[in-house]
């Protein structure tokens, strides 16, 4: 439930800061896809080392269930849990396999090697995408939405209408 | 990646078993369900105060947008995580929204009078039961099929065929 002394009135901007913020701590996300049945998996990824900008980036493999489950349904969701903090972040969002070798060499530490042979250049390495469309936030029992689902694709109004009721709910 | 020292050639006994001790120390579940949208949101979930016995239950809202979904599309993920231990647990089901009220006296908590005002005899009270139908633990960097979903429905083999190239992976 909403927590009335909190606004959801904040840019996208703004939430973004936020959303950097809570994951850079956080190791691992969980990265929940559906399967070609429709089963919902979730596999814990490992958290990017850039900043957040708005995407996401994980790196997986091309032979991966996250993989094949993305080919065949991009919507996904990618949580973020701090279980000391007791803090909660769900981020819903359209995941793209990407072929990108700069992106790839900011993104790229040693501890892949642990899941890659070849290191960088294996040829099972994927980039994974995922442009945030909507995110909630929980914190001390209180939600706060982050970044609000464009709005405009259900109601007519553009995603600029923030924190109204009309406004799309994750 | 499976780790070689470990095998799959468990009974879904002993699995059931395996959850119950993992959640009963992680409080909230991040429950993850697909909306009208087709867009995947996740939302914690206060774990059960009873033991794992190849259901998971949890008390939401009749309101929330966890039921909301659950009545458009039954397939829903729970995931555990403990940022302490570094352990993740996924685990996919078929979520059902039940009345039950020995239930839901069985599960009540005065926790979850913050959420009802009414409390246990609060209207908008909604239990909410998954059947457990799969599930994967990750330790150490190491995964591990705790439930086997019924290979039955892909293969034509059914779930004792634990263990082998053919089950299906989650």
């Amino acid at each position: 439930m909403q927590h009335p002394g909190m606004s959801d009135s904040i840019t996208r901007e703004e939430g973004v800061k936020h959303i950097a913020a809570i994951i850079k701590d956080i190791k691992f996300a969980l990265l929940t896809t559906t399967n070609a049945e429709g089963h919902l998996h979730a596999r814990p990824m490992t958290t990017q080392q850039t900043e957040f900008d708005g995407d996401l980036w994980f790196i997986g493999s091309k032979d991966s269930g996250t993989a094949a489950d993305i080919r065949k349904n991009a919507q996904v969701n990618a949580s973020y849990a701090d279980t000391g903090k007791n803090t909660y972040l769900s981020l819903a969002g359209k995941a793209e396999l990407v072929e990108d070798r700069a992106k790839l060499e900011e993104l790229w530490s040693d501890a892949y090697k642990a899941y890659f042979e070849g290191g960088i250049d294996d040829p099972n390495v994927q980039l994974i995408k995922i442009n945030a469309e909507g995110a909630e936030f929980w914190e001390s029992g209180k939600t706060r939405n982050l970044l609000q689902m464009a709005a405009a694709a259900v109601t007519g109004k553009t995603s600029h209408d923030h924190g109204t009721n009309e406004t799309v709910k994750l």
